[in-house]
């Protein structure tokens, strides 16, 4: 499995490093889970459907980028986000021909999947569901993405629990109903700085920072960038995340606004040209 | 939104009285999830794809049944739980043809849309996300559903909870992170005994109990049958729960058991003979 996994990613960079200029994007996506049961039942999610990521996986492939989509199984997958949002209204668009094959009557839905042909071997796709699972892929990724200098792009979206339990800790079983359940849980080791440090040392690294109180997302972001020493954090509020991010750098503070089209449009376009920037730096 | 919610139900109810022996399932479906904050990031989610939920939906179906389909907002939904496994797969089938439209180049998959667009006036889908949304949710089908007595069957297949933090003891922001995070649940209401001897008290009501101790399973499905009274308790391990399970009633214990096929075919063929009985009884 893990030569596997290893082997069609670097056959995958292997290919993009011959092409000049060849620009390849590592797209985290979805939330980490976290079992609180060895045999387990119960998990502690960190909330995302994985639509920013999926959506920020159309946009690079668009701008030309090879994209390794790491992402949490089920969760949004690019060019299918407005069929998981309503899959009923989906079925109910689909037609039974006589020729006994299934055809879509959505306009929009063949656009994209238009897009998703002209870019289908640009894109490879990994899943994880556990934290663990996530960290120990991210950083196989990672490493497989060094010989592309600053042409990879390592672009943090998955919302990855900042707590765990490690697995001595863990009960064996189900843990069963009483009263209440006291749990305590034990922070992640922060792997921002191996990423930008060790792992992907050589890349652009985009994170992301997730708050909902307006009044420190600014420093969270000035504090990451500080901590970390990588060239981007992305902050967004959970209530607006959908219509405004801003792009933080060690020295910019960019705002970007969205109201009618996806904001990952805008978001990936200013991040191209930040990349664009930091490969003649 | 809650009286069109009711509305909607009540709708659908009064059109199944009408026909003489129609008969009505409610499937609930999916993992609840606690918020662990007021504007949450973080929950505690009960693992579920909603796979079992949506295929036993299909069997209903197929067996004349009207179904209300109360679902975990983008979990598995009714002949596309194929289509959520693997994404990609679904994507790279698809053909974009001359006229604009897509077409989808599989057999099996044109053959399940045509039993969805037989049964399609049958079906009521509704959403819910968090654990307080299904409860009231929840009440309100199952008191929607009385005036079908005996013909109402509830099916308990959504994997709830079992605890969650109170309103008041929430924090209002995002936990910051620190050395340890420390977590108190309370034990959620146990809603079964209401659902069997309130709100669908002359209804055919299913449960589920899902374990990972072979030793606890079938002692545990006869205690809920007999706290809560109601008419068949189905039982689960976690690794062998698509291979096999147990229906048992306050006189009989029946194994299921499938390798080939799904294994709710067995499952709803079983518990569709119990409803017969039941309703003669």
């Amino acid at each position: 499995m893990e030569k596997e996994f290893i082997d069609s990613i670097e056959a995958f960079v292997a290919d993009s490093v011959k092409i000049p200029d060849q620009k390849v994007a590592l797209v985290t996506s979805g939330g980490t889970c976290v079992p609180l049961e060895k045999h387990a039942v119960r998990y502690l999610e960190n909330f995302s459907t994985g639509r920013r990521g999926a959506l920020s996986v159309e946009q690079f492939l668009t701008r030309g980028y090879k994209v390794i989509f790491l992402y949490r199984d089920g969760s949004c997958f690019p060019y299918l986000t407005q069929m998981k949002n309503n899959q009923e209204k989906f079925l109910k668009n689909l037609i039974v021909g006589r020729n006994g094959r299934t055809t879509i009557d959505d306009h929009n839905f063949t656009k994209l999947i238009e897009e998703y042909k002209k870019h289908e071997s640009s894109l490879l796709a990994l899943k994880f569901m556990t934290l663990q699972e996530y960290l120990r892929k991210l950083r196989l990724v990672c490493l497989a993405l060094q010989p592309l200098h600053k042409r990879a792009a390592v672009y943090l979206a998955a919302a990855v629990s900042d707590f765990y339990v490690p697995d001595d800790k863990l009960p064996l079983h189900k843990i069963q109903s009483s009263e209440s359940l006291a749990l305590t849980l034990e922070r992640t080791p922060k792997m921002l700085g191996h990423v930008a440090q060790q792992w992907a040392f050589n890349a652009f690294v985009v994170s992301f920072k997730l708050e909902t109180d307006e009044n420190i997302l600014i420093s969270k972001c000035r504090l990451a960038l500080s901590n970390y020493g990588h060239q981007v954090v992305v902050g967004n509020l959970l209530e607006t995340r959908y219509n405004n991010v801003i792009i933080v750098t060690s020295s910019s503070v960019v705002n970007v606004n969205a109201t009618s089209e996806n904001i990952e449009i805008k978001l990936i376009s200013q991040l191209y040209l930040m990349h664009e920037q930091f490969m003649t730096s």
